[in-house]
């Protein structure tokens, strides 16, 4: 199958730094090459990978120096060029929001958008509902709530190459947290829930401008706390072994976050996850099997006391078995053909809406 | 002629604040419907207008509560519901920067943005060379400057109602600073010139949350200073009386600023102009007519002791003669004329392209 992947410029594809949507891209993109398909990736210059790749800007954006003026401006010029091409492609598959959505209509190419972020903001609504008819792809069941109108093709876990971690059966001898520091996150309720099973806690995570005087005024102080130690943001090659040498990760949210990535990698490190029931927790974690999902901070103490009776193979057996990239892709073509077969089915459908 | 005008939703139009681009949009709005042509403005839904109003959302941007967190959403449904009606119009006009770029090439109607922004910014310049057959109009000659290759089809220079301001003939016993707070305005050269010639200065100017910093370390110690006095943010209703009442507007820039309507509502009141030679100054202010173009304080303060040699009355007639909106909307509807009639001896070009 011809296949566009179009990705946000932010970061590379792989991303250098921080950037789940371009990791994500990435593993889709790579899997879909090993399977045989012909890919294009559209994406920052400065991406690598094993399909034919289509640069929307020289480096990633986030990367080039002094302050990133004109996004916007790359990522229409990004919508552009695949739009010039599109013809060539059998599906076009973008993960740029709600970016592309006008041009699509006038775009006589299947096309499918992936949504990476969070929808319950009432203020997308009004551009959603006007374009009702855009197929999408959902990353959890849970992301669906706040429009369950839109036309939804189909969920796609994400998933992870199978080589990327691997598990120790060994249990570690910490609690982690991993991620960014942030209101949502609640790095403050891992503090707290090792305090009181009185295990260290390791803390790997960034803190973006925007969160710097919530971590100024209310979780620096919390660091100096006995057993905490801050590492601040890690690369992907540490993740390894700050993840598979844990005891548990901490998954403390109190926001309905639409996937979770950092679930995954635990569990494809064998390491079980104690995650807070909220967006797609209850999707990813099997309770008992690959961690224990929990209501509140007493809860979570209850499970990190019981975490023995997690085996860690098993938390890798339900990584290989529904979060590998290989899961994800097949997942990703059964959507595709579904919407390919349907415009052969209607193929003037969208040159008609237009003059209406 | 069937003319849609496309304004930016940040404000109403007219704006009940700040909001330079939706006030020329409705001038220009206002001005075509007298002359009897059929508008349709897109803009936000508290507009108020003459033309018939299709709104892109339900109040001005700006205004509504919150943080605003998708205005491109926003922006995008507007551009959409621009693109379904498209049809119905002779030429759109569009005022949105860069924004419907893209569609554009897929809309098979006359189309053409006036640029209302500063365009040095080298990083918006890869999206307007793809985009380099878009019908440009520049607010001013050195507008041009930063993008001399782009597919400019006039320059069009603001105009005010004649109506909306009148003209003292007695002048004022003050000097004027109209505007924005910020490094570019250099509002510090306004209080040294007024410290010189020993005049008092009145500043009548808003901070946006961007240059708060600047006006905070730099600005807030000067307007101690002995005979300035700092007014705030004014509204519409009362710049008549703030600028008629003055000796002269100083306008110190330091930035090419594309063309600064500030210049011609002093010249509508009558008020003559000190400005600092850069951007489209030299285009705006005739030197020793409608007042003087300088380039440095001492200068300035020569021109401040010399500004009785300026007639009044005749930096009005300037005003009725150049800057008057019933011109600015023939000069727009001769730009629309040339684009329809190429459009139709060549009526595929848009569509041609698209299959390539």
């Amino acid at each position: 199958m011809k296949i566009a992947q179009v990705a946000p410029l932010y970061e590379s594809v792989p991303p250098q730094l921080y950037g789940g949507t371009e990791r994500v891209v990435s593993y889709l993109t790579e899997e879909l090459v090993r399977q045989g398909h012909e890919v294009t990736l559209f994406a920052s210059g400065d991406s690598t990978t094993a399909a034919r790749l289509r640069p929307g800007c020289e480096r990633a954006l986030r990367l080039q120096g002094g302050a990133l003026t004109a996004p916007l401006a790359h990522h229409i010029y990004l919508v552009e060029r695949v739009a010039q091409e599109a013809p060539r492609f059998d599906v076009l598959h973008f993960h740029l929001d709600y970016l592309p959505f006008s041009q699509l209509r006038r775009i006589d190419v299947p096309a499918v958008t992936t949504l990476h972020g969070r929808l319950d903001i009432p203020d997308l609504h009004p551009l959603f509902r006007e374009f009702h008819d855009m197929n999408l792809i959902s990353i959890s069941q849970a992301q669906r709530k706040f429009m369950p109108w839109a036309s939804w093709r189909a969920t796609v876990h994400h998933g992870l190459p199978e080589d990327l971690y691997s598990a120790h059966s060994a249990p570690g001898k910490y609690l982690a947290f991993l991620g960014r520091i942030s209101p949502e996150k609640r790095v403050d309720r891992a503090i707290e829930i090792a305090r009181r099973v009185g295990l260290p806690l390791r803390i790997a995570a960034k803190v973006d401008p925007a969160d710097q005087e919530y971590f100024d005024n209310e979780i620096r102080k919390l660091l100096d706390s006995p057993g905490v130690e801050f590492l601040g943001e890690i690369g992907e090659q540490q993740k390894q072994q700050f993840l598979s040498n844990a005891l548990a990760l901490l998954f403390p949210i109190d926001w309905p976050e639409p996937f979770g990535l950092v679930m995954i990698e635990a569990a494809a490190c064998g390491t079980p996850v104690i995650a807070f029931r909220s967006g797609s927790v209850e999707e990813v974690i099997e309770d008992g099997v690959s961690g224990f999902i929990v209501d509140s901070v007493e809860q979570a103490t209850k499970a990190v006391r019981n975490i023995a009776s997690i085996s860690r193979t098993q938390c890798r057996a339900v990584f290989e078995q529904r979060f590998s990239a290989h899961r994800m892709a097949k997942d990703y073509l059964r959507a595709y053909r579904q919407i390919i077969a349907e415009k052969k089915h209607q193929p003037s459908e969208r040159g008609l809406s237009l003059a209406k």
